[in-house]
């Protein structure tokens, strides 16, 4: 099977994308098929590849890692029999942006043999002094077997003095920055860890006598386990099958902030983040879209499929009537052979089509969650209009998207971000279109709870795709030349 | 790859299937890449197999049928470089209920050569008398080689005495009964037919200086060809690549009577039927089923993916607000292993969640396309109020299924069709929800555009599954045993 | 998988090639089981694709057909539980030299279904006159699914007036003319024949209470049974399984005319052809041949592995020692890269490898079966005279092959037939070797057990690829244009 | 694909098995090209796996490690594109008798990446202190990434103060002891290496201005590479494709010890050893076992494939004729499904035939290469028995094997070894064979060219699998327990 699989989602190569999901289980029988579940329930945050490691009393650590979807490789008997024991992690990953070409040993977790035993690892997010972390582990004699950031940990935890895993752990998280949740083992321990900023979720649930930790609650859920809390920003649980759950700080303490685009796309709508519904989040982003940018129209339509909460709230605070104006193809493909160059748009007729009957002679309002590159954008347009709509306006659920990330989610060069390019305005003339509004950043502040909206001097989230305020400096990307030029 | 694919539909193995689509082009070069994205645009139609025979002056025929998604199969240049020429048929399929393990050579289209020359046959639909033709055929000498009633057609156009191949197919189209709309084509020919009920629907397309023919406008959509009309029930166009269109109509002349299940839920709702957008259709089907069954509620839901536009329809006549209660995996997968018997409704939960922040302590009304054995029904019911909803309200946007249908649907046996054995209340309380209703058939025949409702003399529509009045007599069946005792 | 599969013979692609082997069992549990080990046996006799039918009183009649070797496809569990019951035959075949790329339905054994029950049949050999019943079936209704000769008999079977099967089977046999050993099968009778003249070969065996079928015994060896006899030219046994054997002779009885290539290249050596052990015959070709050309010289060689038998021969007559000086590699491939063209005879040196330190300075023969295209002969020459040989004498087993088979061997057209273009003499000049000397045809008969060599009145066997003499007019290639000049 | 393929030797599971081969080249356009062609001639030494690590002056290293035949991986072009730049080595190899399950990570080259630019490591043998090795390196902070051997050498090197890559290496290899062939490359250059006492064989071809390393001169053939010299015992070669070669010798000399079973059984019959060809030293064992153990007789037959050049010489010395007995079926496959228990010897009868009409009542001498287990000449005696022969007399082409070998054979336990455990009259009995006789240890020494037999105070080879005496202390063994009483 191809590496390549089609995307769930019918524009993905037009999103930021999150990098990964982590997964950990223990003191549940036959732990690996749960991660198998917990995995595909957030197989949204990474398509690309997936891994499992487990432990077994008797049978030792056994792994295994697939390209492709969990439903594809994880469900086969034969393969899941390889994975005994009550203790396993597991990791689906995108590939990131600068790969040529994805390899196996790349794909996560990662696994250690230390004098003292085992241990895997997995992370969601990115280590941003990694390569030169990597520059001096080389030069003191390791060998590394991937281009991933998170085989620096294994390399750090291996040249620690301390005498037990986690202790070793702690020693390389203090050398590690960047925003990073993590699910580690050992042979009889379960290991969370969010970076002292908590940029990146990690939920820690309960099911029987068993422990959960998953990067949303949408993981717990597929299993049927309790959500019991987040861990919190600069924790390090250590779980144990009888002993229960130990939690030390590693880290200097700092103000949490959490990335919030988690909310505007990254998380699944049906995940709780902070006791709030991600769907109702976005919902009352529609609400605060629709208060900030009204416009006078027909009909209310989603760009499918992750425009629809924010759709279904303007709709509902505008009075205009929501409709499935695009309908999304179910069985998506990209790689049909083009007969002639007679199909216009041709990669967007395989994802979804416009409902002609009803868009023809109105005026449309189009809900999307984002503009990156605007290519998307555009080519929506041209298909609502050769449908016979008499008026386009554009209505995103987030402020411009000016400036990459570098916590782990995939963003283009900056130079490829429409939003560094162009004001709104300039935005809505490129793509021709009658409007094109974004949220405010403070709107976007007050629907995620904060009703004061967003406090400058000290920002209650990650937004640097927003701001460009870094909340931890992208240490090897300025080395490589990156200006950091905080907008003012 | 398995053929046994994940269903792009949640709950398929409790709907009623739809069980092919046709498509074809002439005039067009490389025909059969068009062919593959008509038969992409058709995949709800049918996604066990599909298959695809072409002709080139040079070359002469071609086929490949394979099993599994279009977009996995014949989207590979490999495979399409032996597909060429400008005249192209295709078809794709669900294995039907009786058969035992599929095999590749039921998969249409189906070829025979004839004297003088070759011909191939696709149809979506039914030959109720199938049995009886084909034990005459053996008598005289025919071998089949498959189990598939379509082969029949083949086979009396290989006894008919006429010297050309269209004429031979008015010939063998005399001797069948049932509901079939046909794509076939012979070296320069392009033929499509529609049953003289017009049951199943079929359409015709314009693209440059080609010809296209579609169970559905939406493949048309796809390849952006125009719409021009349907085929007429009764009709034959025979067309050529210069000589265009031309007609016939081999069979005595009905009133027509349209499948009024593909308003329902076979066709996909950016499709065109009879003028009528589906979408639209299925969102007055909402707005009917309001009036006729109201309930007191905090919120309108859908059961995804299908029941989407009746809820808004529901929601925007009743005021009730509409929101996402349920959210689908589209990542679907049928077979996990379950780690063990910990995880209730485990094979929903892959395919969905429950929003549970929305919905706890509210008063939910689920709206559904229809209930078949109602498994379904149960499980998501049993979910909603697991997250804690007040009250479980269903309304199904069609009548009780209490009738197998004949004419190319996969539906259970009667016995197993729960409103075959059960009143609406007794199903309610079967399924212990708060309350469950139906629209009615005359609400039905409203919302599809007759203004007055079912004509109870003459029904504009097939509503067998429904009615039980079935306007073909199933032959083959009443032979085998089945009592049609239509519902007075 | 490929359906190209390296040969195991390295010369393939410079050989007569015979086209089929036949393989079936009656009367034995899981029947299908036994005949995937005969075909495995007689794959020597078609490398490309293979295919049983078997049929079990509960289960019906079941099917496989695969491309690629028996060892790759019959021995998967899954496979093989689906061809249940004590009742199965097989066969295995190389694509013929005209057929533009295979297709599974080419492959036999065919099924038909007549109104009292079906029937499967596999045959070895060439229908000589297969294009014209084509044509007739063709014109009287008969839609044929495969380009291959042997379905006319199967629907010349379908329109027999006979009332069971083996009736209808000898109304078939009538019509045919050529060369064919079948194998077929009801649900309740194995059958064999061979055609009038015997050419190709078919053996009996028994097992316990089982019969079996084969076209050389050493498919009998591989599942220990018993070697009865040979079916008779022109004879057709009915086997119950109860009830024993029945012949009948459907034919006008003519003198036998087995093919004598048999003997020289097709069965395998350990294979008994009536009461003569196959090595021995070949071994006794080499004795003829060294008294019939003797030539002073170092050392005796094979080409492998084909050409050892009468190498040893040849060794044993003349006393010059024999020696492996040309090493076949066991893992064979057709298809590396090739790196630059700075390797000579690429092609050749994936096969095989000279003994370099052996040869160097010797006088070497180099025994070969036959000599087809000449193209491989040259190649091995060059290989030789590389490693530093001094004298290079070819001697080949059988007679000059100057005439294509038209009865189930795969050939080159005449003109690229080396011997129809030039005597051994030029032969031995155009491919620059020391001396190329043939075995005389009566040398040959004598081998063979002849000790008055060939009866030119009435040959004892088929020679026609030596001798152009056909015993059986090629009826349809005369319609096409070949012209049968019988050499004088 | 399965891992586990058909092996190409018929009785390798009662065989010693050598576990790898290795090559490089340097200096040639599309080197990994070549390297594949050298590794297929090389596919004896090491069926399981192979790899090719590349370096390509701007595509900087590439690799490809795949199970199965070199032919069926390493001849894709998509995967040759993958592997540009004109150096390359790689390797093939056998999984080890200890292994539970192969994983593809331990599968060689290895390759490493330190501060001065990356290595590529692959190696023939074993390193007999590489447990301990790897107990100390972990101690130090490496994380192994296999189960391999091999790998320590990588993280010694990673480890060593020394400036460039070939000083690291010798660092390395003056840790390490035990039998190793090396080939490994740096950016620019392309390293052999011999342990010291030369137990493997490695040799150096040139092909136009490239360089060419190889396991056995069969691997220089394959390319028309011309053969140079033997790498010598302790010797480190280091080519640039500009600059040559450059010897140096990192160990203490000592007197060479090469592995005797080259000779009788690892090597391929067309190579060169030390200027003697392999197929020649085998045929004169033959004439040394006739000489030692005659005995009268009618055929001679050799147990395929390996037998058969001793065969020959026990024929040529004996004067009793040499016979093909046992045919070998050329398409081997291990798995088929016992149809029932009426199957004798079904295994064997997969792979081989006895020639019946040949043997039925002879006295058969069969020339065997070794006996292991000796259950596969339990089988065999059975086979010529049932077949009718009158004696059987087996000859063995090599001493007793009652010792394992730790230098990089798969041989089993101690206890499973037959010769471990009777005398080798006990041995005829146990078989139940008329006679059996081994060539004596002064015989074989006498073979390989050692006019005076085995110098009792130095042997000349290594022979530790006939005599106990180790050359290089197995310490890693002795640690888990072995005993070492040499052989009085």
């Amino acid at each position: 099977m191809s590496k390549h699989l089609p995307p769930a989602n019918p524009f993905d190569d037009d999103k930021l994308k999150e990098e990964c999901g982590v997964f950990g289980v223990i003191g549940l029988k036959d732990a690996a098929n749960f991660v198998a579940l917990g995995l595909h329930a957030l197989q949204h945050r990474g398509q690309e590849a997936g891994g499992i490691v487990c432990h077994h009393p008797e049978h030792g650590f056994n792994s295994a890692r697939r390209f492709g979807y969990v439903r594809d490789n994880f469900t086969k008997e034969s393969l899941m029999k390889t994975l005994p024991g009550p203790l396993a992690i597991g990791h689906v990953r995108y590939s990131t942006a600068g790969s040529k070409g994805a390899v196996i040993r790349d794909v996560q977790p990662f696994f250690g043999e230390f004098s003292m035993g085992g241990a895997a690892i997995a992370h969601n997010g990115n280590i941003t002094n990694a390569l030169a972390l990597r520059k001096e582990l080389i030069e003191r004699g390791s060998i590394f077997q991937s281009s991933s950031d998170s085989e620096c940990i294994i390399h750090l935890m291996a040249r620690s003095l301390q005498r037990n895993i986690p202790e070793r752990m702690e020693d390389a998280l203090r050398r590690v920055e960047g925003a990073f949740s993590i699910v580690a083992m050992t042979r009889t321990k379960l290991i969370g860890v969010r970076d002292p900023l908590g940029v990146r979720p990690l939920v820690l649930g309960k099911l029987g006598d068993g422990w959960v930790l998953s990067s949303e609650t949408c993981g717990l859920d597929i299993i049927g386990a309790e959500y019991i809390r987040e861990i919190k920003p600069g924790e390090m649980v250590v779980i144990t099958a009888k002993g229960g759950i130990e939690s030390v700080y590693p880290f200097r303490p700092q103000p949490s902030r959490f990335c919030i685009f988690e909310h505007v796309y990254f998380s699944r709508p049906d995940s709780i983040i902070g006791n709030q519904s991600v769907y109702e989040t976005r919902r009352q982003i529609g609400v605060e879209l629709a208060r900030e940018n009204p416009v006078d129209a027909d009909l209310v339509c989603a760009v499918p499929d992750s425009g629809t909460p924010a759709a279904i709230g303007f709709s509902q605070e505008s009075g205009i009537p929501f409709a499935m104006g695009i309908i999304r193809n179910q069985y998506m493909g990209r790689t049909f052979i083009e007969p002639t160059e007679q199909i216009r748009n041709m990669g967007v007729r395989l994802k979804l089509n416009v409902n002609r009957a009803l868009i023809k002679g109105k005026r449309v309002i189009l809900v999307d969650d984002s503009v990156v590159r605007g290519t998307t954008s555009r080519k929506i347009k041209e298909m609502i209009l050769d449908a016979g709509a008499a008026e386009v306006h554009f209505r995103i659920a987030s402020p411009p998207t000016a400036w990459p990330c570098f916590y782990g989610v995939d963003t283009p060069q900056r130079e490829k971000l429409l939003a560094a390019n162009m004001s709104p305005d300039e935005m809505a003339e490129h793509l021709a279109v009658d409007s094109l509004k974004f949220i405010s950043l403070d709107g976007l502040y007050r629907a995620v709870g904060e009703a004061n909206g967003r406090d400058k001097d000290c920002p209650q989230y990650c937004d640097a795709c927003f701001s460009g305020e870094y909340p931890v400096a992208p240490s090897d990307m300025i080395e490589q030349g990156f200006e950091v030029e905080a907008a003012e």
